[in-house]
């Protein structure tokens, strides 16, 4: 069995794909299922989010650029602010700068794609290695194309979970995603201090960086269960 | 003054860039200048290589694909070659899968772009902050587009060289390579560990591999003088 980190999107993912965005893309996702909700759908643009909750009812828009709410959408991509609210019975629809577009490249080969954060670490992990027959890949979505330390660091959390489990055959990135775990520091000083991190903690969402820095809270694992071409948009449900 | 790593080239670099392409590409190209070449030429193809070949006289061609001599070219990027041959008076053309495509990246943008390896380091770095006015960039080159463990523990030791140098704001790319610099083991270990590291090997090419992992052994730098708009071709001389 091979383990792989991508400290950034790469695609040809044969098997089982965990895709990380540490802040905020995955966390929130996790905090959804949490809350009650049915499904995601992760779109590629917010114009198909925008689309989506015209098809239907009970669904819910929830996204970001550059950290802020998109205008029109319900919710701003922040785990906090999901964890105050009920959305049982509802989907959300989420759309977001760099996350959504990893799930994406995952989605084009992956026969598993499952949202991993640094909540839900142990869960996720579990859950690849029980799926998985040949590959577990572990993709960081970056911010911008450029590598994020939570990211990385987070991949080094589910590596180690991972490499408790059995053998596997390692890669230059989960060296890498290993050295920095064992070595960076403790999750809230290494998410803290990331740009990321900054970033967020400058706009006023210090909260949602400090959530997103816990380690297992949450048992459930957000996995891809549809793919609806016409509008392009992956539908994950509690696995 | 800032800075960045890239664990993988993404380009805008505004000011001072350091190509980093441990195995071989960066560390060959240190080489041939110890052996007195005159200039080294980057292209972007074998076919330019060729092409320049048959425009003048001094002119030699190094290169591989997959780790192996390209057909028809003199050199098969290797230091350890390299530093058997004399190259004074000749123009070395460079056509390599990974670090060639970086500098030419690199030279989009960068208003100085260097060649940095292991075996250059003090040498680049110091270079690298004597030109800097607002940002130095190291960029690995990586191998296929994925991060090659060998360049991001190179662009640690560069990274701590020029922190030694003066006050720097860092990025989470710089973070990881530190991190990864101060922590996976001596040169030697980390660059014969890593996934080239072993190809390599496996290729009978571990000599290149040792002399990769060697630390601040040559003063030259090869800093990019001119770029042949017609060609395609980086020109690099001793800076």
């Amino acid at each position: 069995m091979r383990l792989r980190v991508d400290l950034l999107p790469h695609g040809n993912y044969p098997d089982v794909v965990l895709v990380v965005d540490v802040l905020r893309a995955t966390t929130t996702a996790v905090q959804y299922l949490e809350r009650g909700a049915d499904a995601l759908l992760l779109t590629a643009t917010p114009e198909v989010a925008f689309a989506l909750r015209e098809s239907g009812a009970g669904i819910l828009l929830g996204g970001e650029r550059g950290g802020l709410p998109i205008p029109g959408f319900d919710f701003g991509n922040s785990p906090v602010e999901a964890a105050a609210q009920n959305f049982t019975g509802k989907t959300v629809v989420m759309n977001t700068t760099n996350g959504t577009g990893a799930a994406h490249v995952a989605a084009e080969t992956g026969k598993h794609v499952l949202l991993a954060a640094l909540t839900n670490a142990h869960a996720a992990s579990r859950r690849a290695r029980a799926l998985a027959t040949e590959e577990i890949a572990i993709v960081c979505a970056g911010t911008d194309g450029r590598v994020g330390l939570e990211d990385v660091y987070a991949a080094g959390v589910l590596s180690e979970y991972l490499l408790t489990m059995g053998g596997f055959s390692i890669d230059d990135g989960t060296r890498i995603a290993l050295t920095v775990r064992r070595n960076a520091g403790n999750p809230i000083e290494v998410v803290s201090s990331s740009g990321h991190g900054q970033a967020l903690a400058g706009l006023g969402l210090g909260d949602d960086v400090r959530h997103a820095a816990q380690v297992s809270t949450s048992t459930l694992v957000p996995v891809l269960d549809a793919v609806q071409e016409t509008a392009g948009a992956l539908r994950f449900v509690a696995g």
